[in-house]
Formats: C-alpha cells, sequence, structure tokens
C-alpha cells in the first residue's frame, strides 16, 4: 500500500516515504555539458525550506522543443515559452528555469512580464539571448513574487553542476505536493555512431491537477546526443503521446502542463537528421520508453492511489480510438473506486467503455464502429506472470472465479486487458484508483 | 447533510432518511385513464421484501416515445423497446413494465428473449398486442429469473390502480440504491382548449451509474393529454437534453438508461399536433420543467451528496458548447472535492471550463472559440437571494473575501454562474459533489 500523510504545500520538506525510497536513484549518468540546480526562493509564504527554484543549463546552445496543456486559459510561463520555441525555430535554446509555488497562471499582463524577466535574467548569467524556456507550478491566480525570484537566479547559476546531487536537488525543487522526487537517466548508442555513448536526463512532477490550489506536470529531459532541431517537434510529440498523454490521475489537465527537451550534442557522433534514419528510430523509441518509464512515476505517486494499473486496449481500429476508450476506464470514479474496493466490477469496465467514443448529451447518437459489443473481451491481467483472468469473452459474461479475482485485486499492480476485436491497434494507458484518502487531500485540506 | 445508511441492494427496504421526507409526495393528481403497481418478486437474490416489479399501464391506446442510452453496451430491454417504438411509429402504446435488482444487460440472445418475454405477458394481460416498452436496473451480466418476473406480471396488473398509493407503490419498486422514492405529479392546461384539465405524472430512480454493479437511470412519464405520436420524439428530446441531460453524479453513462413518456389523450381535448402550435410550445415548456423538477431529485440523492450545486453557464456562443464547459465543470473531481471541503476553489473551476473543448491527447489542436480567456467571469450565487460573489471577472481574478465564501459554501444548495461572454446562449446543469461517503458506496461494499 502507497499510505503516507502527504506534506500538502510543502512538498518533500519532509521526508519520503519509505516504500518510495525505491523509487529514487542513489546515482546517475547524467548528460555531457549541462548543469543543474535547486535552491531555496521561498515563493509560497509558509515555504520555510523547500527548494523551489530550478534551473537546467546548457554550455552550449541546444536543439529543443516543448509539449504544452491544450487547456484554454494557458499559463504565462506556457505563452512565453511557446513564442520563444517558434521564434528559434527550436534551434539555439541553452536553459530551463522553473519555480514552484505559485502557477503564474491567470495573471495578466503582469504574468508575463514576470516570466519574461525569469528568462532574461536567466539569459544574462548564461550569457545568451531568448535562449530559456520558463515553467511554473503551484497556485493559480496570484503574482509571483517576481523580485525574490529573479534575485535568487544568479544564486541558481552559481549552484548549479553536474552531479547526481545537482540533478537531485534540481528534481526536487519542481515538486510540490509529490511525495519523493522523480529523476532518471540512462546511457544509449545510435545506429550510425557505434561506440559514442549518448545519456539522457530526465524529471517530472505532479499530475493532471493534483492538489489544493496547485496544479500542473511539469517534464524536463535533457540529452546530450546531437538532434536537428526540424526533428525535436516530431520526436517529442510521438513520444508524450505514448507516455506523459497515457496516464490519468484524475482526468483533470492543468493550466500549465509542460514537458521539454533540449538536446545540445555534447557527446558528439552524426547529428540526427532525418525522419526516415535509423538513428531516428532508434530515438524515438529510447526517448519514449524513457518518457514511458518517468511517466509512471507519476502514477506510483497520483494523490491517495492504492494501485498501479495498466489498461491495455488491443485489437482497435484505431490507437485514437483505443486510447479514448483506456481513458474513459481510467477516467471512471466507478471504475476507480471498483479498484480500491478490490471488486472485480468488469460491469463497470465495459460500461465506460461503451460510453467512450458517443456523442455527447444532447447530440445526435453517432456510429461507434470501433466498438462492437459481441467482439468485446475483458480479463484481469496478474502481474506475477501467472494467467489472465477472463470476466468477458466475445461480449459473453465468464463464470468468475471470485476466488482468484480478489488475489489479483489484492496486489498492487495490475493489468485490464480489453480486447476490442475491430482491427490491429494496440495502446497501453495507466492510471490509479480513487481512495478516501483523495477525497481527503483535494477536499479536507483547511480542516 | 444529506447523510445517511444506504440500502445497498434492497433500497427503500429500509426506512427514507428524514431529511428526504420532504422531497417525498404524500398526495398527487395523477393522469386519466393510467394504472399503476409496484409488487415484490425478489429478482435479486437477498431481497426478501422490497417491490421490484412496476407497472405503468393504459386503459387505452397511447402516443409513446422514449430515449435510451448511447452507451454501445445497450441492454436487451433498451433494444428491444426501442424497436417496438420503431414498429409502432410510436402510436398505439399501452404500457410499461420494470424491473430493478437485475440490469439485464450483457447477457445475449437469451436476454433479448427474456425482455420480449416480460413485454409479451404484459400484452396478453392488457389484452394488446406490441405495445409494452421494457425496462430493467440492477447487475449487470446475469441473465433475469424469468420465470419468476413472468409469474408476477399477471399480478401486478390485478393490483394496478389509480390511487397516490398504487403510483407511490410503482415508483418504489423501479428503486435500487436510492434513499428515497422520486415521484411527481401536476396538472396544466393547453392554450386551444381552456377549460380541460390535463395531468402529468412522473417517477424516476437512480442516477448515471449510481451503485456496486446496479446500473441506470430510469424515468416514467405519463400524461393524460392527447398528443401525435409524430411529436413524441421530438417533444421528449427537447425536454430530456433540458432535464435529465443536464445533471451529473459521477459521469457515468449506463447501459441501461431510459426515459419514457406516455400520452393516452384520455382528458379529451384538442390533439396537439403541430409542431408550430401554440399547445405545442406549451406543452414542450411543461414537460422540461417537470421533467427538470423530477431530474433534480437525482442529484439530491447522489451517492453520498452532501451538496446541490446549480451551474449556471450564460452568454455563450452556443448551447452545445456552454453545456459541455458545465459538464467538466460537474465531472471534474478536483472541483467536486472542493466543493464537499467547502473550498472556494475558482482555479479548479477555470481549469475544467479550460479543457472542456479541448481535443484529446494526441489529436491536434483545436480551436475554442467559445471561451476568451479575458472574457469569462466565475461567480458564486448563493441560494438565499443575496449578492452573487465575484471570484474572476473578465479573466481577472478579485481579491476573494474567504469569510464570505465560507459562508455561501456553508449552505446544502449553492450556484457556480460562469459567464463566457461569447454570445447570448445560457444553460443550466446540476450536480452534486464527491466525498468520503461516495468512495465509501461505491468502493468498500463488499466489506
Amino acid at each position: 500500500m502507497l499510505k503516507f500523510k502527504r506534506a500538502y504545500s510543502t512538498g518533500l520538506a519532509s521526508a519520503i516515504p519509505p516504500a518510495k525510497l525505491k523509487y529514487v536513484p542513489t546515482s546517475g549518468t547524467y548528460p555531457k555539458g549541462f548543469l543543474a540546480s535547486g535552491v531555496f526562493v521561498g515563493v509560497k509564504p509558509g515555504n520555510t525550506s523547500k527548494p523551489d527554484l530550478a534551473l537546467v543549463t546548457s554550455d552550449r546552445p541546444a536543439s529543443a522543443a516543448a509539449v504544452f496543456t491544450k487547456n484554454k486559459f494557458q499559463a504565462a510561463p506556457v505563452t512565453f515559452s511557446r513564442k520563444i520555441l517558434q521564434s528559434k525555430a527550436n534551434a539555439g535554446l541553452r536553459s530551463v528555469i522553473v519555480n514552484s509555488g505559485n502557477a503564474n497562471a491567470v495573471t495578466g499582463v503582469g504574468g508575463l512580464e514576470d516570466a519574461a524577466s525569469m528568462a532574461r535574467t536567466t539569459d544574462q548569467r548564461v550569457g545568451s539571448e531568448d535562449s530559456t524556456l520558463v515553467m511554473s507550478t503551484g497556485v493559480i491566480g496570484q503574482r509571483l513574487p517576481i523580485q525574490k525570484i529573479v534575485d535568487h537566479i544568479p544564486m541558481a547559476y552559481h549552484q548549479a553542476g553536474d552531479s547526481h546531487r545537482h540533478w537531485l536537488d534540481c528534481a526536487k525543487a519542481i515538486c510540490t505536493t509529490d511525495t519523493f522526487p522523480k529523476l532518471m537517466s540512462r546511457t544509449f548508442e545510435l545506429p550510425s555512431s557505434p561506440g559514442v555513448e549518448y545519456r539522457i536526463a530526465g524529471m517530472t512532477k505532479g499530475a493532471g491537477m493534483m492538489a489544493p490550489n496547485l496544479a500542473t506536470m511539469l517534464t524536463i529531459l535533457a540529452t546530450d546526443a546531437p538532434i536537428a532541431p526540424s526533428l525535436m517537434n516530431p520526436l517529442l510529440k510521438y513520444s508524450v503521446d505514448r507516455s506523459f498523454n497515457a496516464l490519468t490521475i484524475d482526468g483533470d489537465t492543468s493550466t500549465n502542463d509542460t514537458v521539454a527537451l533540449l538536446a545540445n550534442g555534447a557527446a558528439g557522433g552524426n547529428e540526427v537528421s532525418s525522419e526516415q534514419s535509423a538513428d531516428y528510430e532508434a530515438l524515438k523509441n529510447l526517448v519514449t520508453d524513457f518518457s514511458a518509464e518517468l511517466a509512471k512515476y507519476l502514477v506510483r505517486d497520483g494523490e491517495g492511489a492504492t494501485k498501479f494499473v495498466t489498461i491495455r486496449v488491443v485489437d482497435g481500429a484505431s490507437e485514437a480510438a483505443s486510447r479514448e476508450i483506456a481513458r474513459a476506464i481510467a477516467r471512471s470514479p466507478l471504475v476507480k473506486t471498483a479498484l480500491y474496493g478490490k471488486d472485480a466490477n468488469w460491469g463497470r469496465i465495459l460500461c465506460a467503455a461503451g460510453y467512450a467514443l458517443i456523442s455527447p448529451p444532447g447530440q445526435p447518437v453517432n456510429d461507434v464502429p470501433e466498438i462492437i459489443p459481441e467482439r468485446t473481451s475483458v480479463s484481469f491481467v496478474p502481474t506475477d506472470g501467472s494467467a489472465e483472468l477472463k470476466l468477458l469473452v466475445n461480449g459473453e459474461p465468464e463464470n468468475v472465479d471470485e476466488q482468484r479475482a480478489s488475489e489479483i485485486l489484492e496486489m498492487e499492480d495490475l493489468e485490464i486487458l480489453v480486447r476490442l476485436g475491430t482491427g490491429d491497434k494496440s495502446i497501453v494507458h495507466w492510471t490509479c484508483d480513487f481512495s478516501h484518502d483523495y477525497v481527503t487531500i483535494n477536499g479536507d485540506y483547511r480542516t
């Protein structure tokens, strides 16, 4: 069980819960030419010690891309960072500066100036123009204590380094209600440059709208592989669709969600410059797998979560339809509470699949060729390697062994497998359950 | 507060909670020519006393229409009733037969035969062919104890009557986890037949997917006004879109949801036969208002609900967009837990509005002209007639009086008002909060 008292407003000021320690690395191999730091500013009133300003910076210009929230109320740092990337055509970026404790969202023109001011100050220390992306996470609707933040950026720059401790401090500084920092690193090779060791590091925080007045999933990925600016957007979009977009905590989408990727080429080797190359193919899979591993940490730290649930939708007519079906199952409060209650309630899973693609109330009935009840099957797949438990086969309910169902549902990790039988497309999605603690964390925090 | 221990599987076998008694009528004026009954069968194993077979029947042929769930996994009674209405072109219907305790959903060909058998038996007693609609609600994936049900239909017919007690028994028999029966009746006049008193009665149960393995919102409306069969579909669709489709408990859409309207003309007067007539206009508004009142009872009985929340979205570009925005707010677990926690968290309301109309993850960013952040305003409107509390005005956060916010949030009833400023369309939606009890009812019921 993942139970632990969450430090609602100061994140990691308190200790990491023992059950989560296994997810926090004690060493790493970090990409060349990147420096990282996490320092204390006190952005949120009441935060007296938790690091809340994070910097990742490259000693040379890097290719960069970011995927942003589609929420119509986009926070100032989102608007600012999108513009910078467009104006620079994904080339010549150096830094990402992040504050936690205040989202700088719904803050009007002043908020945009604050985001620009954070970037400008970072650029000045780094010695480069228009080369900084900005991220913020925290309370919506309040202006940043901008002077305080700007005054600490030089310190963040001077304290930046390339050791594991530096990266871990950085990963801690972006956290809000997270109970553990989420940091990963890995080495890899590319087909056209054998013998060259490349590195990638990544950190992430939050998921969906996770906490009282605190928003946002933020992710920074950095690699020393050389990647052409023109490939950055397709590379990141492909990976995010199959990782950070493939998870559901509560289905809310924040005003600040951002995933950024920087590639500075410091490790040398041949530049990856064509979408048709074997290098690009390898890189695409590498970044997707890496991002998926990182994304799973978000689910493991879902508020009140007691289960890590993989939803696999296979044999579908299209990836898009299969994803919507998985998302509907992952969002359903009835499925989520049944998982929490360890109830093999396949009726709720089927029901959510059945409404995933239908038109909204008041709109005409639409055709949903992606689902044919007589071809739909649902199983629980245990994560210990034992046989799957079939609940529904081709639209016909199985006589379920309740004893066996209970065994599977006792496990922290489990998989829901939905076979659509309408095509050959498969997707995977991750989610957690809804517990009493979710309601407590998000509803009772004033008491 | 609406706290009360719910009788999970036997519905109203236990007493009605004192706080809900005010919603249960002690008398009524019921439409002429209709008889109603509710009798005990014992459909669900373990139910030893709660009435679970309901019949509404007209002594003459009636015009009829029904609106059904769009869920792709449609229950047998849904498929059956849709076909009957089509084959009869909305004319010559007599009865609605309903069982609770088993949804007859995902039950294959056998399930369809069971639904047909319930209708056939009812038709035989009534002395009419192909004139019965069927509804079921309860466990998914199990065959009905059909012989037992069919054997009790003659009894249900013989016990049917036109008194308040008969209608109330009927309203009780369709309930599952409802804590009180939801029954209403009203008299009205139509412009072209002054002096003729018409009557309408309605009953409803459940909302969305409300309970462990128990599904479905079911509604029966009956009037003695004379309405042409061709007007029944547009009349009912218009009303349902603005009543039963304008509420959210948990956002799940069941396999069995059905709203049926029967009009037998027993009160006489001129037949309503044109969509352009003043009679139709009056009738449309009457049925909509009546249905909305009935629908609100469902929200008041939402599982674990402690709040009745009206979401009003005004000055929108289209009704459809405004409804989607209201639904996103009503579905958001973060908004719902904040309401439960009495937290004036307008950031979450705004955030839900901001993602209501965006494309799904993995799809290209879409234009959402219906929302312009700088024109969006959010207020709490207290239900005691005192002044609204502005939280956001034209995209700028207000300096909120937390004391006043707390006062408003202490009330059981409150309204969230969203002004879009992009048009002149307005809609209203009703929802409740998410409490610990919701999780308990839907997650812990085995323990």
